[in-house]
């Protein structure tokens, strides 16, 4: 089955996203709205996380998409899946309204002759296509992108407004790129000679695999020898660095505002939460979990959750414990000294003669 | 009283803000300041933070916008008010030099023949102007800014250089959006099924009110259903990401490269330090202050002044010291031992035997 | 000697480099490639750091630039030198082949009549060049770059694509500014009336000396009253924040994802890990190194290195560590009242009495 534009009959949805439905059949769904909008007759929800179970009680949609648990407390029509949230993601892709970009070249756009724009792409104004680079079909390039020479864009790619994608550039399929992004600046390779800094020239490239996602203004910079590599359904968000010659496996996800410094090598279902720093070098093991704000400076060899870091506190609790921490180490020592002393006062020694500075 | 272009008269310049004169009202102001520049005869700077009343002797300026307490130590002419720095925020705009792009639109500009430009827009090279999308009256919009279809931009707005607006962006009047800015991309909306991502489509748009600034490169991602929303006066600095569904009240500052995670509702006159990070679907209150560097990882009830992180040391006692951190739950474990072992020793109870590896 | 494109003999590279040859002079060079690639016959790579002699044993280059301790382990042949990654960057820029833009301004470039386009200049596709602007001789200049009115650009420059110079910034020779980055928007300047924000123009400029690198999305904003000043060989990564009135010695450099706030004042020769924080006003000396994600709340005077933050943990063990923090002040309370009981203990003092509450 396939449908076109909103209204829906809520059985189709159903039936098109293979869940069960609850609820009249005939249901016109016009639009979808957040579960905790006041009333939204014709619209549909989600609820895919417990604690916004609260919502479902009063909420203005006339149908919610949720899990069976959820079934009972649901006042209005619903369709039940075990993945609520997967479930939505296919039912939200039926209310895109947006009109976009006309298929063709636009005529203020400059491609060059030597390049191959495949079919069904749609090149928006102000682009520029530099020699030989090549797009595959049905790709979106919207208005102001920058496409230097020598690169490939799968098929089914979407490029945002502004992007770059400097030469040589190796894109997969179904890869979006989003608004600002720079993809394949040099690296920062720097040697450093008596006195002063030589540029390290940046000979290899960076090679992207089908269904990444980049986000707004992120860059991913051009390896020095050998490329950056991004393996398939990379998941990066806005204003990340990703340094030269860094490599990402498959189903990778990163928050906004990461850095991931040169040479990283990053296994695949890594999760690395917002503003999380890695370091030059560093290995980091299937299926780790690192939460946000998190510097790693070590290879992490073991799957699991990990976190650094520390927790807000009003400032004068803070500043009285940061000042602690600074001598973290002679507390340490003060407490080993006085396990011996105590030690000592339970085996009923002679007591040490201690200087006085020890108590201080 | 209207004030044209350089020179000014310092009585002049005192009427026109609203400033108490002291000294020689005829006293010609060519140009601005700095407060510690040498020999600048004709100029005219401020004071606004005592730290830096060391300066005032020396100051090479002619006049000096100052507070009360402040003036007995001047050594030149001054303008007396009780906020100096907010007089000069004022005085300062009359000294703004900047010969800006010509009012109409540029040849090179594409425009949209159903778009609306309205009267005294300054429209710059090589911008893109999308379908439907309404400029309201003297909006600036510099070169080669993107403003994708059904995009509303209200009066005298100024959109810096390659600044990125998309699709059903809705931005109120007077806003500052600078170079490198987008607005609007795609929230970071994923749902894992099974063995791989799915794109959760991003329904909803970005609404900004009147008076706010987005700094150069920052993005403000769009509402995945519902619009992520920025109240007025809203000022955010540089490289800020701001997910999908925030909500930021008025009057609310964040400084350079804070990160913002998706659904967070902060209040109004908050304020948010350089680089710090506030997780998703937090809530904060009004007059909150978050200071630089600052993971905030729960919501915030209580106006105040909060801090996290961990101040700088030498490498050598940060080491020390971290390496200690990792143990602080063991350590705590020890005093809690001894305070009961000292505690039988005060009363004369028999000691406790304590294992050896209690002492290490 | 000149060397014109690869292949190159390897005792032409040698004396090109001023290396010791350890080999076959007449062995031909075509590529460069990573030392742990596999077999790549007639090419040559580097070993510059030791943890990487492992990788030499195996090499599939068939010469490798080393340092003479490295030589005896090197089964193929040797460039030897004492500084092997700096004569690498000479010899690595050899092999570059990217074929860039054409001399001249291309038709689709929008370049004000009363700008100066110095001879041998490369003016990209749909780059915009304000009135007033003087770009030197060889200035590279990428599509879709905005550089607006009396802006300086030195000889030798290249500026990426979509990067953008503000009005009246100055830049020295031989400056490399990569895509998407931002010299010169205003800097953060708010002034606070009663109940909101009045913006304070910023009314100076940015000057960057010679041989400076601009990573890419960076941001670097003019100064308010006087300039932003960044020294020669400045060397910044990709998304630094560099607010208003910052001084950056000279050979100073920076990692990703840094921010420096306003009026900060950064010695020669300093060295800045990731995204690290530093402080408005504050000052740092020359030669100091900063680590990664290191928050600065403090002038530096004295040369070294420097850490904040905390490493990873498993999640579990942070959580009890992270919570024992926030008491860190009262254990050390506890530590010193155990202190002050032991002592009276040995002493023979009679014991004090104790608050039950003193052994939670």
């Amino acid at each position: 089955m396939e449908l076109k534009a909103p209204p829906f009959k809520l059985g189709d949805l159903a039936s098109w996203a293979g869940a069960r439905l609850h609820g009249d059949a005939d249901l016109a769904i016009h639009a979808a709205a957040p579960l905790d909008a006041a009333n939204q007759p014709c619209s549909i929800s989600f609820l895919a996380n417990s604690r916004f179970e609260k919502n479902l009680k009063n909420t203005g949609a006339s149908a919610v998409v949720l899990a069976e648990a959820a079934l009972e407390a649901c006042p209005v029509a619903a369709l039940v899946t075990q993945n609520p949230y997967a479930t939505w993601a296919k039912i939200a892709g039926l209310f895109v309204s947006r009109r976009t970009i006309a298929p063709g070249i636009h005529p203020s756009a400059v491609v060059d002759p030597s390049a191959h724009i495949g079919p069904g792409c749609r090149v928006g104004p102000l682009v520029y296509i530099g020699p030989r680079t090549r797009l595959g079909t049905n790709v979106l390039v919207e208005a102001s992108v920058v496409i230097n020479e020598d690169v490939s864009v799968g098929d089914q790619c979407t490029i945002g407004p502004g992007a770059v994608l400097h030469y040589a550039v190796v894109i997969g399929r179904r890869v979006r790129i989003h608004a600002g992004a720079v993809i394949g600046a040099n690296g920062f390779g720097l040697a450093f000679d008596a006195d002063h800094w030589l540029n390290v020239p940046q000979l290899g490239s960076v090679r992207i695999g089908d269904d990444c996602e980049i986000g707004a203004n992120t860059t991913v910079d051009r390896g020095a020898l050998g490329d950056t590599v991004l393996g398939c359904d990379v998941r990066l968000d806005n204003l990340i660095q990703i340094g030269h010659n860094v490599r990402i496996g498959d189903h990778t996800a990163m928050a906004g505002c990461v850095g991931v410094a040169g040479s990283a090598r990053i296994g695949q279902y890594v999760q690395v939460g917002g503003a999380s720093g890695i370091g030059g070098h560093i290995q980091i093991a299937d299926h780790v979990v690192i939460n946000s704000m998190s510097q790693v400076t070590h290879s992490i060899h073991k799957a699991g959750t990990y976190s650094a870091g520390l927790p807000l506190s009003e400032h004068a609790a803070w500043l009285r414990n940061a000042a602690r921490f600074r001598h973290l180490d002679e507390l340490v020592d003060r407490v080993k000294s006085l396990q011996r002393r105590v030690g000592a006062l339970e085996r009923g020694d002679d007591p040490v003669k201690h200087a006085p500075d020890a108590e201080k």
